[in-house]
């Protein structure tokens, strides 16, 4: 049994969209992003509406970005980190669009990048729309502690990017990057029970889609111009360059990861970005538009997730965690 | 723009599988149902782990009764109504298989056979299971009171079906039942603010994949022996025929609801089942042995959710709601 699925035809990502809050604009790819909030309520009376607002927004402005309407999308594929996905379905709501709801907690992106690659190289369907995002406030309200309770944060912790992220996923011809081929990742769980050290949970997850990807495509390490991890952080980053290593596999030249690249880690955010938000706004904007412009040409974008919920922890589970890999090329 | 996906290949259903608890077991359709618990913990210290453990169960089953082993399997696409769908993703945990985690409440199961039906019929991949189910603790603690409060019912309301079920969808040849199309449903809102009240929020949405369905078919409701919807239960199901009769097609005839067949309504099940277990349940376990023994050769399968969350209605939202329309067709 092989994890990778290969598009014959290369869809295309034809526009994306991305938007930030005022702390992730200050960050080192804070230029590269489209919308840039300098109020993290985006104008809304509770900070789930922003999330909503946000995801609403980018959405939308990734359809225009790609010089179409909505009449010409065939279906969103969206998720997020909220209980139920409402940040997803009451986005969908605003669109008259057919609409698949996903979840895999932060490794979203990739996920919906491969299910809408799928819909389009299968051709039934033009134009899907790939989508998520993330709220500081809101996911440390749910996953952690109210603001108001102003809790010590401890050093292995990330911190939730507030954003979002929409590419067009198209079956469109011209010079776009294409997707060419995606590894579904394996849940993958160590055992890790620290709720705040997703790092350490999701870079084995990584590991495992790292190695099942080259191994089903033959490829190594160097084929790649940038191997992209979602939001491993500083600390998971380094487990996975430490696992790889120990495999005989070494992405110590090409790999960087979007919770190292997001903020300058000047404040409380120790290893990094994390959440949904975190691999999409840097893999739409900066990455993407790094690809547009041929400065990259092969990318490889692994997206990771930790499975867990509050609940979950407090009956005593561990974290189990995957990553979907998804290849992002030029010039094929 | 379409909303529905024709599969030229046509998947098989080469085999399910289904468990429900006690209640269920002595409903209408208890005996069609694989394993029948007569203890609704399954042996478990919580119902979540209960849950997840129904889930495992019939995903293992499902694939025993395809005559296949976990390594045949190409990838499991579940999801459930718990936080963060940790049913699925703890019990995809214990299979050594690919992974894609979904969420759309309770239309989840036809959500899955969609996306599985896209993955096989386009050639990627073989055999991929469809899964999902729910349990009536998990989700009364978790959407509405903790059951040691004993609070009233209104008659509105419906009764969240313990039970899971799961498919296996294949490129298989032979006689089976095949999934021939699948109408992907839209987020549709008529402003239902009463969370007791799922069918009346859920029926609208039915009714726009419906009508979207026959009219990218340009099929008729006579053209099936059976609409199943998943689970409006008895006032949800009066809605839908109200809301179609007045568009001027009549289901009368071939429209079923699992949630109105599952139990005896002797009790306080009020409007029928709920819950992504209830058309799980029913589906792989009487519906599927109908098209087996060619009693029904000719499916619609709608299963139907309700995309809010105890959050979204604490900040005074309405009701979301979605349905997916599967068609399954013997002989083709």
């Amino acid at each position: 049994m092989k994890s990778t699925i290969f598009f014959k035809n290369r869809p295309a990502i034809i526009g994306t969209s991305t938007i930030c809050g005022p702390k992730e604009s200050q960050g080192n790819l804070g230029e590269y992003v489209e919308t840039r909030l300098d109020d993290d309520t985006f104008g809304e009376e509770t900070y789930e509406k922003t999330e909503c607002k946000m995801l609403s927004h980018v959405i939308e402005n990734s359809i225009l970005n790609s010089n179409l309407s909505v009449e010409d999308i065939d279906c969103l594929i969206s998720g997020d980190l909220l209980n139920q996905i409402i940040s997803s379905s009451f986005s969908a709501r605003k669109f008259d669009v057919p609409y698949l709801g996903i979840y895999n907690a932060c490794s979203t992106m990739s996920e919906a990048f491969a299910l809408s690659a799928t819909l389009v190289d299968g051709g039934y369907m033009q134009n899907v729309i790939s989508a998520t995002g993330s709220h500081f406030s809101t996911a440390e309200r749910q996953y952690r502690y109210p603001l108001e309770l102003g809790s010590v944060r401890p050093p292995q912790s990330q911190w939730t990017v507030t954003g979002a992220g929409s590419a067009v996923i198209s079956a469109k011809k011209g010079f776009y990057p294409r997707i060419t081929c995606a590894t579904i990742g394996k849940v993958t769980d160590f055992g890790i029970t620290d709720a705040n050290n997703m790092g350490a949970a999701m870079a084995p997850a990584a590991f495992r889609s790292l190695i099942n990807h080259f191994e089903d495509t033959k490829r190594e390490p160097n084929y790649y111009d940038l191997i992209v991890t979602g939001d491993l952080g500083a600390l998971g980053s380094r487990i996975l360059k430490h696992l790889t290593k120990e495999r005989g596999v070494n992405i110590d030249k090409n790999h960087v990861d979007c919770g190292e690249l997001i903020y300058n880690i000047d404040e409380k955010e120790f290893q990094g970005g994390s959440g949904a938000g975190c691999s999409a706004v840097v893999m739409n904007s900066y990455i993407y538009q790094k690809l547009i412009k041929k400065d990259l040409n092969k990318v490889l974008f692994i997206a990771t997730g930790a499975l867990l919920s509050t609940l979950s922890t407090q009956q005593g589970e561990s974290i189990p965690a995957i990553a979907h890999a998804v290849a992002i090329e030029n010039g094929v």
